[in-house]
């Protein structure tokens, strides 16, 4: 049976403002990813409503034990996860147990009672996905997954949707944080494979027992969904070719440096003539190309199709609050599909016509940025003080400065200056007052730096 | 009025597989995008209707010429293109023809008109888009633009939906492809921007008026749309602080390189409590950024939200294929959310269940890919020309060779080589027979080298 009762009519012709009711969440774990969820649900509530039209409800959490972060005051807390999975209240059950002996049962039982299922589980939908979505699909339900991989980077809907209207030639990601910040320091420090993962083990971003991470069966449960919705074909982890990291030597990425070339463990599959290619394992790829670029733990995926050519997606593949920006996302996606009410699609703004709001746009004179700072001088005593002298005034703080003797032509020299961060009011000022100067010639060229830091 | 008659009647309770009828499909504008769309429509049908679960089919285009590429063989054709916002057998109207004045008024009209609109049209979108969207959602119908921002990079829905858990806080793009064409040549090649930008207007990369791409206006198009769905606030092209490129010398993107910057024209959104910075101006980024290799005409968006932290999407920002990805996702998008019937969903495996296709998964061995392979050898004669027998009778060709005399130890010597694109099992055989060679000591490592040249 489909969700008996529909969240709301459906009303086309009406042009009033319709108030949809909140949909009712129940998330079941309260780790890592499943405490995120609790806390990105409450902490951005408001801008979610303001965004999907309707509030999204933490009505019941299932878990063995609480968590310090998350404040379940008035919230339905079960020890018995299966709870939550029989609540008649829970539109949307949230599975963020892992695993998957116990997630499957609970999965397939919410699914049983009519239930949307949001899932971070990449071993449950690359092992048992084409069951459980059979079952979905006979109940009219949705089984939601986009946090299953690469974490907070939406590359399923990029695939998905995004990317419909290709045929899709093949794809390479970097899918596994722990490999990828191995081998970053492997690379970055010369360190060994068996330093650097007992160094991760220690901080915690390394799992106790390493095994999935580092001899890329967790790379490998990812790809498996990555080739299915990139060429529409089952999911069969069984088939995936898989070579991990665990007997990677420093020795070998150095030499690989040598001749241009970084390490990556790669998930790549591709469609060919003869068949699809389905694998997981170390390999070296250019130097210059922006997937040898995506260090440390982050995640990359790059997608190259026929009308869209290559595209290149990345950001966190895993950690509590990146993940669980992707379970919320798909929790809003199901809550979307439920009735063709135009107030329940994605608003054209993100934001719901009646939740803009009207924020002041700040003058470019009140931006901070830092500045990069040419001036063209005679080169004659006196005139840098007078330079830094106006540069004070404006009460400017210099980070960087070169007076290139060697670009000395007809006796003028430029002199290149780095600002700290400061209004830019500030430095049109003082550009005004070294224009002035005397022995300067030329107009100052001034470019804002930004240094992208996050 | 909402569009009168609904694609298909919901039907909550079947488990039946239906069948949606067609979706009928207006092109207006058969330029570079249009003819581009035509063609992915037509090319793509069959895995297009694999995923949206109904086919999509064009019924009218409207031009004022014909396009050599394109086949109108059964496809009504006006030169009065209002006569495709008049047709009522038009369920989706695509405009691409550019423009703020007839384009606004043919979108107008078609919303008037109870037809749905997808559009490629930046300036459109960023200077009448209130407008648009109000009217919109007075009829009920959607105007959907994913094209407008970077080209085939779905970063809008990316925004819009992938990061809807998130407050967004800031973002910066490099969304201008003849801009940051012309600041890479400079970059790379020392040339003035006078030099490169006629070589890519004789070369058609830039228009015969490059004004709007190299005076940032385009640029400001853009991060006028996406400030607006990263933080709620309604569009407003004319605060944005503007400063192009036409000024940019190649000596200061030489300083830059030597103080460990390069130069990129970035559009940047950022919210703060004192109000939303909204500004388009080439600045210095890190070298060692991901955005500082974005070269070429490629663009990028990097946003950096409070839960997920930052997310990057690079990808053609331009181009008659890579646009119409674009334009026909937004085509498939819009038909998805006429009827809430699962069957309309998105698919699970982004393909309908019953369209999954069983193709073989090519076992490894059949695999072909370039291979860096490390082996130990005692320093005697003869044993080099024992390997390269090996590889001869396995039939494979070396790209490249090192014996590392500097890395000898107790007369050992690593033997680097970096195979041509060879199967698997070939280099296994090799590999074995090299490690039966008598002065080679300990196994031969083995990595796989991807170029991923697209």
């Amino acid at each position: 049976m489909y969700n008996a009762e529909p969240l709301k009519t459906n009303n086309h012709n009406s042009n009033e403002a319709t108030v949809l009711r909140p949909v009712s969440v129940g998330i079941v774990g309260l780790g890592t990813v499943g405490s995120g969820t609790f806390k990105v649900l409450q902490r951005n509530a408001e801008d979610i409503a303001r965004r999907a039209g309707r509030s999204i409800q933490i009505v019941h959490v299932g878990a063995r034990r609480d968590h310090p972060d998350c404040d379940t005051t008035g919230v339905r807390v079960s020890r018995d996860i299966f709870e939550v999975a029989r609540d008649p209240d829970v539109d949307i059950l949230v599975e963020l147990i892992g695993g998957t002996t116990t997630a499957y049962e609970l999965t397939m039982m919410a699914i049983a009672n009519g239930k949307h299922v949001v899932t971070a589980n990449k071993a449950l939908i690359a092992l048992h996905g084409n069951e459980i979505f059979a079952a979905a699909r006979k109940k009219g339900v949705n089984v939601a997954f986009e946090a299953a991989v690469a974490g907070g980077v939406p590359v399923i809907k990029a695939i998905r949707e995004g990317l419909a209207a290709n045929r899709i030639l093949w794809l390479a990601g970097i899918i596994n944080g722990t490999s990828n910040f191995i081998l970053t320091e492997m690379w970055d420090k010369g360190r060994s494979f068996q330093d650097v993962l007992g160094e991760a083990q220690a901080k915690g971003y390394a799992e106790a027992d390493p095994t999935f991470d580092v001899e890329g069966i967790d790379a490998a449960h990812k790809l498996t969904i990555l080739a299915s919705i990139a060429f529409g074909i089952p999911l069969q982890f069984d088939k995936v070719f898989v070579e991990g990291i665990s007997r990677m030597e420093s020795v070998d990425i150095k030499y690989a440096e040598q001749l241009g070339y970084r390490v990556k463990l790669l998930g790549i599959t591709r469609q060919s003539d003869r068949g699809v290619e389905l694998r997981v394992h170390p390999a070296l790829i250019p130097a210059g190309h922006l997937m040898a670029n995506v260090n440390g733990a982050l995640n990359a995926v790059m997608v190259i199709a026929d009308a869209v050519g290559p595209t290149f997606y990345s950001g966190w593949g895993a950690g509590s609050e990146p993940t669980a920006s992707s379970v919320v996302a798909d929790v809003i996606d199901v809550a979307r599909v439920l009735t063709t009410d135009p107030t329940n699609r994605v608003p054209h703004l993100a934001f719901q016509a009646d939740r803009l709001e009207n924020l002041p746009i700040l003058p470019i004179e009140e931006v901070e940025t830092a500045f990069y700072l040419r001036i063209l001088a005679k080169d004659s005593p006196g005139v840098l003080n007078k330079i830094t002298a106006a540069l004070s005034r404006a009460d400017i703080n210099i980070e960087a400065i070169t007076q290139r003797e060697i670009d000395e032509v007809n006796g003028q020299v430029p002199i290149i200056m780095v600002t700290r961060k400061i209004k830019e009011a500030q430095v049109r000022q003082a550009i005004s007052e070294i224009e002035a100067v005397q022995d300067v010639v030329d107009r100052v060229i001034c470019i804002r730096l930004e240094m992208l830091e996050t």
